[in-house]
């Protein structure tokens, strides 16, 4: 699912900025990625989702959504939280996640 | 400079999140994405930078900001602007900008 890019609507709407490192770990997180963004997808106000990761193992993910309330939902979804407890102990070496209000975009070129 | 993480501050504050397919010229990118940190990281407000690219050129970029009035002066900055309209002609098949405003923020694991 990386290399595209999310149709949002107009502001104002949610980011979840999601920036990772991954470990060497493998461990099935092909599948479960892949299996979130499917999953995501189905959850009321979700709007799209942009991701990126280096060759070094450095990512970046972001998911739009209509609400905070539609993020809490998102985040204590019973399988979402699976993958969290799963992502903690094996797949990220660290991690931060930024929530923002999206007030202003543009496209180009 | 991309695979690291960015140490802000507290929220709020406010990200500028660059969504971007590369087209295949290269024209210098390398040295003046490089530059374009340098030049952010000493402009007023500036609090930090994260940045990843898939092999297949989709990357996503995050800099963080005190004010939006400090986004405002980055992109009116001579040497960014120059960048820009570079960027528009020959760096960038796509892009999106999105200004958003951070309220929370939680690392990991």
């Amino acid at each position: 699912m990386s290399g595209s890019f999310a149709t949002t609507p107009e502001p104002p709407y949610y980011a979840v900025i999601f920036s990772s490192r991954r470990t060497a770990v493998d461990g099935g997180y092909g599948a479960v990625a892949d299996r979130m963004i499917e999953l995501a997808a189905r959850q009321p106000g979700f709007l799209g989702i942009e991701s990126a990761r280096d060759a070094d193992g450095f990512g970046i993910t972001v998911s739009y959504w209509a609400s905070l309330a539609d993020i809490a939902s998102w985040k204590a979804n019973g399988e979402h939280r699976i993958a969290q407890a799963t992502g903690k102990q094996k797949w990220y070496e660290a991690y931060e996640v930024r929530i923002a209000r999206v007030e202003r975009a543009l496209q180009g070129p």
